[in-house]
């Protein structure tokens, strides 16, 4: 078990590498302060390598920058770069009928769009803490607005343009509710106020993907919960189903549900156990349920993102736990984050290696890698560790 | 060089390899002969692994047993397999308006549509063939009133609902030129007449991504063929170049063209030459043409595909040249091919490997890979190799 001294010395780490590595990374080379948004396609000297601008990126940066903002320390120039971002979304990304873009040129001009809900999504939480950070009322109003909207076309995405076809078996995906169930979180800093039914649910939603009996969450289950015996159907994708786990963590603390703590609790120990590869480290990307080759070409891959979720993960069940268990399964993701993801000689972090852990991309930035995941994770283990060594 | 006892011990090395491994393992287990059409999700022993028919690879097989029935030997069973799948194309696949799906349940019902022309390029080849095969004009007749829809989609794919936004630079992509000039040669048995415009229109086409002040081949272009330097613009995609310049190398042939035949060749070696991995052997599946870090996840990993086009595209370099260096290339691709993608225990071919040449993913047959790019490789040599021989 970890001492006072260990939680000690991991809370120095994080926060240095935190905010004297990845913030000043993004802080350096992102903003766009003539355009407005953010280059984030960033090579690993942090050199924009292609202008175009992802929207998922744009509004989770500017969630980010104002939740440091918000909760670490109010410098004037993180609130600089939140409203950049804003400014940027707001003006070119949204659409009259408030669906929002998925890539934009530089100057914001758009380029494509997806019959998908994220972009609304990171959007909204964007608007959100933007709005408390600067104290822009009207903002949150504008996020609240957007997320009645977003819940009623989650409930058919056909309303969205994606087809519907007769030989489709009706579906479930774990992303939407545990999205919306974050996005919830985000929009009322926590307090249940007002959306009593949505996180419902949501959870409702999320548990019909966690089958106790086979200790495994599927991404994709029947309408009932059922499990599809299909490509889909057998598909675990671990980083998914580990950072569901926090997120009924969060919600399990504030609504007081111990029972939804166990569940939240096991899903992350499960999917851990399935997803991490014992020959060489690193949690898979994609797996199936059978033992079948998954078809994804990625599937073998160790990316950043799962690992992020994982230390969150684990750090949360051990600080509601306290067992041994669940600090190794921690301390086996955090060295092999820090050992493998870390970049020492440009700063950031890479974002994808092959099976054995050797980088194969070395950009900072992409089309689905930006400043989130990362700092977010950083941050959480941080107010983490503050709490567990009190 | 070769002798030609070389050649010899290749052409029954290939012979061998198509009949008595590729063949044997698509006849045993693909055929549906309960509701038609074929699986074409097959694991490494050639069980079914998952029951969705994907539409390319209905057409592609289609035509390919077809081919083999009307120009290596009239098998009645082969003529029969491929009526199993024209049969299933025409009562399922195809709409009212002549769009054709992209997947389909094991009994037909629709699944996926994609915004692209493809499905409906590999239905017209597999149309055209098996009207040859079963001497069925009529179904010559669809072909060719299908080629016209394709031929007019083509110039316009904002009409099968892919969005058309401000923000996005004009650009051709080489696939497209590319596949429908193959389908003209196997709607034509490679006669011209009737198609004259439309073979000039796609070579002028295709010829607009070779730069030659670069020795490159991009895959995609501006309008006018400059180069764009975007993610998109420098993107190399060596097996689709290679590919590309050995469908331009038949016409070149047909139209007895030597000024194309030189840009054949040229595209080949080029693209070989770039694609090439000197420190592991086998060809990138994706690179960028300025040597930054490609965003595809799988650009590091060696795919079956390319290599069969290459070995086909070195071999017909080589019939025209006689120079040690297409051989050379030749047999390169070869050794690399049938060491690391022929499966030794259970018949069939790999088709995805790591960088290193493991082999990544056991399934034999998905949703990109059928009895198409292996065994139509295979015939192309062996046909190659009675020609060199003689």
């Amino acid at each position: 078990m970890p001492d006072s001294q260990d939680i000690q010395s991991l809370k120095t780490l994080f926060e240095q590498e935190l905010f004297e590595n990845i913030v000043p990374f993004w802080e350096t080379h992102s903003p766009d302060r003539k355009h407005e948004g953010y280059y984030n396609c960033l090579d690993r000297e942090g050199r924009v390598f292609d202008t175009t601008k992802h929207v998922w990126l744009q509004g989770r940066q500017a969630w980010m920058f104002s939740k440091l903002y918000n909760q670490h320390q109010a410098k004037p120039e993180w609130l600089e770069i939140a409203r950049i971002g804003i400014n940027f979304l707001r003006n070119h990304a949204i659409r009259p009928d408030k669906r929002l873009y998925f890539s934009l040129t530089e100057k914001g001009k758009p380029v494509w769009i997806q019959r998908k809900i994220f972009s609304e999504c990171f959007y909204i939480i964007a608007l959100a803490e933007f709005s408390r950070a600067a104290d822009e009322l009207h903002l949150m109003k504008e996020a609240e607005e957007q997320f009645e909207i977003v819940w009623n076309w989650s409930k058919d995405l056909s309303q969205l343009g994606r087809p519907v076809l007769e030989g489709q078996i009706p579906s479930r995906s774990l992303a939407i509710p545990m999205i919306l169930l974050n996005v919830i979180e985000e929009l009322t800093s926590g307090t249940p106020a007002g959306y009593e039914q949505e996180i419902k649910e949501c959870i409702r939603q999320i548990l019909l993907h966690v089958h106790a009996d086979k200790q495994t969450v599927f991404e994709t289950v029947g309408m009932d919960g059922q499990f599809l015996d299909t490509m889909e159907g057998r598909l675990l994708n671990p980083g998914h189903a580990i950072e569901a786990g926090w997120f009924l963590h969060r919600w399990a603390a504030i609504l007081n549900d111990d029972g939804l703590q166990q569940t939240a609790i096991s899903m992350i120990r499960w999917s851990h156990e399935h997803g991490w590869d014992h020959k060489h480290g690193g949690l898979f990307y994609f797996l199936d349920y059978k033992g079948h080759s998954p078809i994804q070409l990625e599937w073998f891959m160790k990316l950043w993102w799962p690992h992020n979720e994982a230390m969150i993960a684990h750090l949360i069940n051990y600080s509601v736990t306290g067992e041994q268990m669940d600090w190794d399964l921690f301390k086996q993701v955090q060295e092999y984050s820090f050992r493998h993801f870390h970049d020492n000689k440009n700063g950031g972090w890479f974002g994808y290696l092959n099976r054995k852990g050797e980088v194969t991309h070395s950009f900072k930035g992409g089309p689905y890698k930006g400043f989130f995941h990362v700092p977010r994770s950083l941050w959480t283990c941080f107010k983490l560790f503050k709490k567990i060594g009190n």
